[in-house]
């Protein structure tokens, strides 16, 4: 007998809470866990329930509609491994961490594919059995790209793509095709040290504490809504590569924890903030 | 108009979320929070609600009496400062950090008196006007030296104590007067270093974090539900010295986390440990 | 028996741990601890002995001046308390915390005046029998408000500033006139947010972490060299004021451990970042 | 041009760090990095320098041995990967984390060989193609088993073993063949919880933080050196399972650390204590 989530947002009233449960109660469902939040600048309410039971869908959507006002999100989801792909560039080391949780089930996810824009990475992911597809980039316009990538992700259907330190931005139109389903890890301290060369600007202001963004990608490069920031404390005695190196931990850190949230449906997005349910 | 809390846990059955919640939503009422928790290994469900509205007392107690099981305890809070008591030995950082939040109304109490069983911290004290009693311990009985503080409390009548680095040990009878209600902060990071010289043994032991530890007190000596735990890096360049000043910081940090959150009336016990609702 | 600090700096080369020790062994003195550290991208030693014994100053400046560069800075300080002034507006929290410590003699330093462009925390500093000097900077050019001020720092000659949130900015002229003796607290992780308003900031980039970052007080605003930053964890359920009130208790962390290393003589600065020997 | 450490401990005196670095000054050596520390309560002296150059190791041990007391350590090294074995029983967390590094370089260490009592980490080990030495204990003598393993030793000549998760106590003539050269991770905050069960016994006293401590093994179960201890927060929504998977985090976070101080030759093992120098 599967889980089920139920992801409500919408305007606040009285009686919410009270409304919805209701509805899951006539249904003979068991609450496992449930959690609210009231957005107040936006008067706006959210919810996420939990729940066993002989589920019928149709039914709880039904009622829900009727329940509540005709503007009302309403999201039910049985649980089950997500679908993603995980782009990545050179480095390995977010890509490792997700390739051993996922190899012992520690990660709510089935891995489809790792794409890439250089063909190093591939050595590690063939360890896994994982399809590897190399995209280069090279003399080609972005859009181009983009395109034969776009060829592999219709082949998968994945439900969302992480990026684990993809050193390419993505245009405007790729990223409205999978809106807030494109997670990445940003190697700084958001909104510190945005663009390029972190740890070099990060060591020339002698900062002592570094840290790690993981954030949902829209169309503003490193604007998007941000799931979980991490920080590791660093010295004088640390050299930009020494940065460099602190900072990948903190990557890893912040990216397992964002995915953990987000492939287990406790992430609500709204007004370009995360709204988690821990 | 003020905000109301309302406390329920009972066993573990369907539906109970909606039926609470409908209590307050007959009664016109507006949920600005709710929390639950369904403890697994006792199947026991508590709730915490924070509510605004014209509030009829009687009528919410009554009606979640018809709803509930007998056995439900059932607390409804009109929110006001906790009128507290603190006690002290001779340490006054603990105290200090106490009496300047107070000073600047950042703490949900009003300080009815400190109680030390040595005359030291009285100039500090007095310095913020506030009642010092100086109940010295020497040449006397536990249980004599306990009855000449209960005077002061019955004269106070407060909803908690506050064990700010109260050196004595009290008795089971002073603590059955109070359960619940006992609040202190342990100089360590329990369960390691129970007893005296934490520090010491942390030192001998060359441990690289040490913690401290708020909770309530039970009969038990420092076995009572953990509220708080808070730690700091030390090494080998510590002294014991050293050790006890950092330890300092982390009881200041431990202690005024746990007297935010029980004066908000965040935490509820159960099976000597601590549910808390943030 | 006083502790004497030796804090040396110049070009690096082979062997100069082996001659500024021998000079001090040559006097009979005794290293309780010794920090070295070279700044590779600019070639630069920076060294700090503490030490005891009968110390003949002008001796030891004498032949290390013999012995090392000529461009080499020398600085022979014998541990005293520094004598501080603390510059506040409204803000009780960093100066209530650093008037109780002072109280029990927690920081290497003389208070000898607190200084304020309000009058509000005047009631607050007198307790502690300490100077309040209330300057108004109503209807004042900024140069005016500051010779007023000037005249107050003639009089007490004071080693370290300590803008404990003095929300005033400083003039680039007396800024010069107390050059790396000038430590302010920010409220943000610098470099993000700069500038006013951080956590109305924060809370609308829906940040997960906040930090407050002390640090010396150059001619560029928000850009002198950090000592000490300082991190706390928010999540959505914060408001703009929950962030103001989490970020004043990093403030005082951050605050506080910064004077401690400045006042214990442990932080050299170099190219606008701190090298801290802890 | 390798790098050269130097590790030298011994009774103190005055002029110890000019008599050392004397004798690499007069050998043309160029120290990049000193560490002294003096023991109080042992009076005791420790010094780590790294340093390159034309090095004549004996020229150098011979004029450290004329310069120093007789009962002096000196222990000259040249910096290369260590020759370690990996020791694990089902968990594959931290064996993981450290294959990772391993296959990018970024571990000061070659993996010469995985043990394991139980077969289950053969497949994970052989995607890296490291031996792999399943040695079962079923059906034998603790120290015919570990006759076993020591033959598996003798040909691969380890400078450490790791015991990465490794459930087995090991006898006291085993660990004495290892004196200081075995690394342990221990599931939980050390001196909490020893022995088994942490988790459980950590869930039942409703500990808000969990920890994970790695140490060297010594005769003493659970009682040697701390090298590294690290912390996560838990709250009342942890059931065992899920305190266990944060301890993971946490434990592979420790052993990690510990193992690169413990590789570059920055620990110091005295009085059962370490003594690091970062």
């Amino acid at each position: 007998m599967a889980n089920y989530i139920l992801l409500v947002d919408c305007k606040d009233e009285k009686g919410l809470i009270h409304k919805i449960t209701g509805v899951l109660y006539n249904q003979g469902l068991n609450i496992i866990s449930n959690n609210e939040f009231v957005e107040e600048e936006a008067d706006h309410f959210f919810m996420r329930s939990e729940f066993t039971g002989e589920v019928n869908g149709d039914a709880i959507i039904t009622q829900l509609r009727d329940t509540l006002s005709k503007d009302s999100n309403i999201k039910l989801i049985k649980q089950r491994k997500k679908r993603i792909i995980i782009f990545v560039t050179k480095e390995h080391r977010c890509l490792g961490d997700i390739l051993i949780k996922n190899e012992y089930n520690e990660i709510n996810a089935e891995i489809l594919a790792v794409v890439s824009n250089y063909p190093d990475l591939e050595s590690l992911v063939s360890k896994f059995k994982i399809p590897f597809y190399y995209v280069s980039h090279l003399n080609k316009a972005r859009e181009a790209h983009e395109e034969e990538i776009l060829e592999i992700l219709e082949k998968c259907k994945p439900d969302y793509l992480v990026l684990a330190k993809y050193m390419r931005i993505l245009t405007r139109k790729f990223v409205s095709l999978f809106e807030n389903r494109i997670i990445n890890i940003h190697h700084s301290f958001l909104p510190a040290f945005v663009g390029v060369n972190p740890y070099e600007q990060a060591f020339k202001r002698g900062v002592k504490i570094i840290g790690a963004t993981s954030h949902f990608v829209t169309e503003q490069l490193d604007e998007g809504p941000i799931i979980v920031q991490e920080i590791i404390s660093v010295d004088h005695k640390y050299t930009v590569r020494d940065m460099e190196q602190a900072g990948r931990e903190v990557e890893i850190m912040a990216l397992s924890k964002a995915l953990k949230l987000v492939f287990e449906d406790k992430v609500f997005i709204s007004n370009n903030k995360t709204i988690i349910f821990e």
